[in-house]
């Protein structure tokens, strides 16, 4: 038997977009809810902001004005937190300060019955700590929503070292009969989504302060050719940099200035500039009235080659070769190491390594790396990466192979693991690191990631296509290049590729 | 000529646990013992509760009763501290406050004599900081007592930056003559112990936090096949985990976050909860009444096998080989590198690499690490870690063998080094390290960690008996399995096991 | 059309020694120059310290009393901010407080027209910080002089992330026509100079703190072999203790903590003993009154050799050849990969190993490593680190040799790349990394450092002196030694020996 019906009362504290969002969802799903807000007056606005955007459904004809006049009905506003009695779930949304969450669930011990279920937003606060003034910090669970809460389907669940599993499963059950996808966490610092998120944020930065591409490029390859919805500058640039910078600073601080989660100098100096992106008309991009939207490096026009060398297996990267049979390009097979020669250009996905490193280890100075992209067959764009001393004639070939295949083609600098696969492997390998350290299960970390921040796919089903072995190889060149305990594999990585804890 | 004889007035301030304590110590050594403590009472109350301990020891018959009147009786309570006037040595037993000792130390340099040796007792502020607001910062030392004072062996002698070196070596010819085993050490964050033990822990922690055991398994495995009297769950339970994680945080800062330091966010989370440990009746065990004191994982009986082969020279494990025959079993010994075949079962001493690794590395799916030994002969456990794909009959069969010996087994999860292999190597690395630095000499870290915290066998000595290129060969594998700062052999490691700095 | 004429007013706020020297600057070149401070009397008294210091010049003939009175009366004291309304250019040279900052410049706007170009003095904030607060954030520029302002040629002209390119070259060239030497730098934190010198403290004190050699010999060998004008410690001294750590602090933490820029205990002890340098009268060295001088750690002469056999190519070392010969040695050479062999000594130029793990490896326990100089045949004095094994006849033999070649030697703890080595590899390696962050490019890093701190050749220079292949290995060797990201190579360096990026 399940510990929630759609008829126990849910209360939510806190009326701001994410309270009036997790409101909506519980109401939604049928629950009786209770808001309240210690704000005279906010309670009543969330609650009529509910039903505003509510509105524009009716509009599109995904709801009736009835049913949205009834998900509303079951929202009631109190305003004294005593009404709260009758919960038997609430859930906190409000600012992120310990001692005032202490306060309230303090408060809520005293009005709300023994089995009231206790249930925190936090994004940041060891739900731990919040529980350890509690009288009964077992009730107490972390219950992290994504914004905007009614869409994003992400629920972590998160259990502080004194949380009961039976807790944590009952807000798990709920979450999911909700339309969610729960995933369960140990309370750590930024979960899973805010702690696997770093690096796809962290390696864009980075690329582009050692000048490996310009942002506008940076972010139509992870678009184009990664599938994500939203490259690192143009996502920062919508959530905030003062905000991003913060988040990224606090799970810094919290792993103890580990560089894995080291802060962008380039970040911090738009916070110091004021230029928060967005919402102060400036940051990676300008967004004033009249201002042009950058156009990505994108290569000119170049000969459409007659024939192409494909060496091996491609790998992940075998869909390019029906794409140049379709253009009508003779392909020829033979053995090989997985490269595609064209003309006088050599070919190979990038192994994390510079391209002009690997170069001259292979005694072949027109080695142009190209970059991994989320499905080779879809990708409107490729990167590429020529070594230094590539002849430009290479390069031009290597553009007209990519070009026939159909992809728009951004000649990058050589920067290691050029932009897809060094984020796409970092990612990976701090989900497993999670998961090593007993945070989740791999499954949760690709749920939370879709369903958190719209990956278009799991970071390690991600890395798993590409082959664990192949992203083993990228991080060690990573760090062979940069020499940062930053690119560190996760040791369960090392265990995996090694034969062991396949799952 | 000594600088001080057993007429010399020994003046102690702060009359705690550690003041009573060396003003205990004292005392027993015949000097008379001016006590001061600026507490109204507490003097008093120091000197009784002196009395009270030293009653146990008479109804033990260790002592007479006469013996403790006369020890007791020459402790005089003092209430001003102009009373000091005619100590030979003051030592300061206060609150860790830079300022407060500093300016106890001041007004003690006004009301004694030149020549009056100043000592302080501080576990965490550089001595040269607190003489640097002295007139004669070359008359002040550390005398860094351990708790119990009475009991504990060592005393550190520090010398800061300013400290005559003729006042060190008095010092130290005192706590000689007290019976107690001094060492010199340079001031530097955390001296010898309080630097040295921090992998004691870490290493501890970090295993659980990885799932490698837990931790009532990892504890006794530290105990009975480590000597250690305690393992780092149920001694950091003691100790209290706000101190414990308040100490290793001071370390880490003051040596600039260096990642050999690195707190533990298991030992956090407990911080986090409130649960400190013995004295609030939780920490990694509960000590809450009728609480059941949980068992070790243990594995069930295996059959002993008839036989086993011995490939080459096992090192530091060899006493198993006369254990294996006395149990019954034939020993066949041929040529190798070091191995134990038992059944389908290949049996080596951990090198600090995944089990895993190491098998996909030599081919063998049925390799099983097992752990360093204090003394194979003596050990009542021995922990294995199999690779992740190891028949279930070959980890029996090398159960069985190990039980045929006599020891209790305990299969872990496959983790880099095991549990006493790594934190041993890890002790002795930062012993090392401690050394290259010049804080202090070899013998002074194995004096100290034996006479501070009670370690069965001094890290340094320990190392050496294993042999210093396997511990070598432990930390890189380590290195090469977290790939982390944290785990680099100290130079002075690399220099020896060149051939050079012999001892 | 330059932004500026000679007749362009030039405001200067701040008539301390930064600020006075920069108005004397100014004035030198024939502008008029408004000279304020927020400090009754200062900017009169700032103008009379100019026309004293001036004085002197005149006693030494090098400039006449008329040009002294023509400049210092180009200085006009003014007493209100609002007189600097006429001003082209105001450089602001006060506290350096970020909240001042703003509040003097947002005056300056008021009070200055729209084209006047504000520059900041700072060395150690953020440029865009600044100017996060103006209206006109693109008329800001960092102009970074170097003390005293009169005599150090570098202006590092900073760009902070709205400074307009335009007012960045408008400052670059005044500068050049002040007879200053201009770089461009991007604001990040420490610019060039004060974030590539780091190493040059900091490995001079690791040798110090691991005991590879005492402070006086560390400085002579710094001095007399690489050809600075003076050592760390003396240098530091100068500087005041003080001072240094906490730039070394503010760099550390403004890159959050990169290894790379790690403060120094050694240091951090004589700040917590008030041992400042200098101005204390006491700091690595003793400057009371009477203090001998100490000397330098120097081997007694030994008989000089009849012969050498040079195998291979010196490559940097070379000139050593022509001076054992110019002594009357008889130099054979023959094939091999660059040794000098005398007697029983093997001597190599250090390659970042202990001696002592290098000659294990060559199987050779009479290695001798020598360190990098300037100019081996200039050099006055050359550090020897034997392998710890080494007989003392063959340390002998190596001295005799040097000595013969007309160098004092001084024989080192095997300390792994040395002093002169290890310092110029880091030093060098900082500066690819700034070039690779592009904060700069490699002739800047060189100017920076040459005009900036006086080194006798820009670090890259002198990395591609020595050879980058070498620098790369001698990174890659300390590396492998202490085990620390600190040392590891740049990206850029690496690519730059696989044959990239050739400037």
């Amino acid at each position: 038997m399940s510990m929630f019906t759609t008829d126990s009362v849910i209360g939510v504290i806190g009326a701001g977009t994410m309270g009036a969002g997790i409101a909506q969802v519980a109401a939604k799903a049928g629950h009786p809810v209770l808001l309240f807000d210690a704000a005279e007056g906010a309670a009543e606005r969330g609650r009529k902001n509910i039903g505003k955007g509510l509105q524009k459904l009716v509009s599109r004809g995904k709801m009736t004005a009835e049913d949205v006049d009834a998900l509303v009905g079951r929202i009631q506003v109190i305003t004294s937190l005593d009404e709260m009695a009758p919960a038997a779930l609430v859930v906190e949304a409000i600012v992120e300060r310990l001692d005032v969450k202490q306060s309230v669930f303090g408060q809520l011990e005293e009005i709300c019955s023994e089995q009231t279920v206790l249930a925190t937003n936090t994004s940041s606060i060891s739900v731990t700590a919040i529980g350890s003034t509690l009288k009964r910090p077992q009730n107490l669970v972390g219950m992290h929503f994504f914004n905007p809460a009614p869409i994003m389907k992400l629920v972590e669940v998160i259990s502080g070292l004194d949380t009961k599993p039976e807790i944590a499963d009952a807000i798990f059950q709920l979450s999911a009969s909700w339309g969610k996808k729960p995933v369960h966490a140990k309370s750590t610092p930024g979960f899973i989504v805010n702690r696997v998120a770093r690096p796809f944020y962290a390696e864009g930065f980075r690329i582009f302060q050692e000048g490996g591409a310009d942002n506008v490029t940076i972010d139509a390859v992870i678009r184009e050719a990664g599938g994500f919805r939203m490259g690192p500058f143009e996502l920062t640039d919508l959530i905030g940099h003062d905000v991003n910078y913060a988040v990224t600073s606090s799970v810094f601080a919290a792993y103890y200035n580990d560089q894995r989660f080291l802060p962008s100098l380039i970040q911090l100096e738009l916070v110091n500039a004021g230029h928060f992106g967005r919402k102060t008309g400036k940051g990676f991009y300008d967004y004033s009235e009249g201002a042009e939207k950058p156009a990505p490096q994108t290569a000119p026009e170049a000969a459409k080659p007659n024939s192409v060398t494909i060496e091996g297996d491609l790998g992940v990267a075998e869909p390019l070769v029906a794409q140049f049979e379709a253009a009508g390009i003779t392909v020829n097979r033979t053995e090989g190491d997985g490269r595609i020669q064209v003309g006088d250009a050599t070919l190979m996905l990038t192994n994390g390594q510079f391209t002009t490193v690997r170069a001259a280890e292979i005694s072949n100075r027109n080695l142009i790396h190209f970059d991994l992209a989320l499905d080779y067959a879809e990708a409107g764009r490729i990167a590429l990466a020529p070594a230094d001393k590539a002849d430009a004639k290479a390069v031009e070939q290597a553009t007209g192979l990519f070009q026939a295949a159909g992809k728009a083609v951004s000649i990058i600098d050589d920067i290691p693991g050029m932009i897809i696969m060094r984020t796409v492997a970092m990612l990976a390998n701090e989900g497993f690191d999670a998961v090593n350290q007993q945070v989740c299960n791999e499954e949760a970390v690709d749920i939370a990631m879709q369903g958190g921040v719209n990956y278009p796919r799991g970071p390690i089903a991600w890395a798993n296509g590409v082959g664990l072995a192949r992203i083993l190889n990228v991080l060690r060149n990573l760090g062979a290049s940069y020499g940062e305990d930053r690119y560190r594999p996760s040791p369960l990585l090392l265990r995996k590729v090694a034969g062991g804890r396949q799952a």
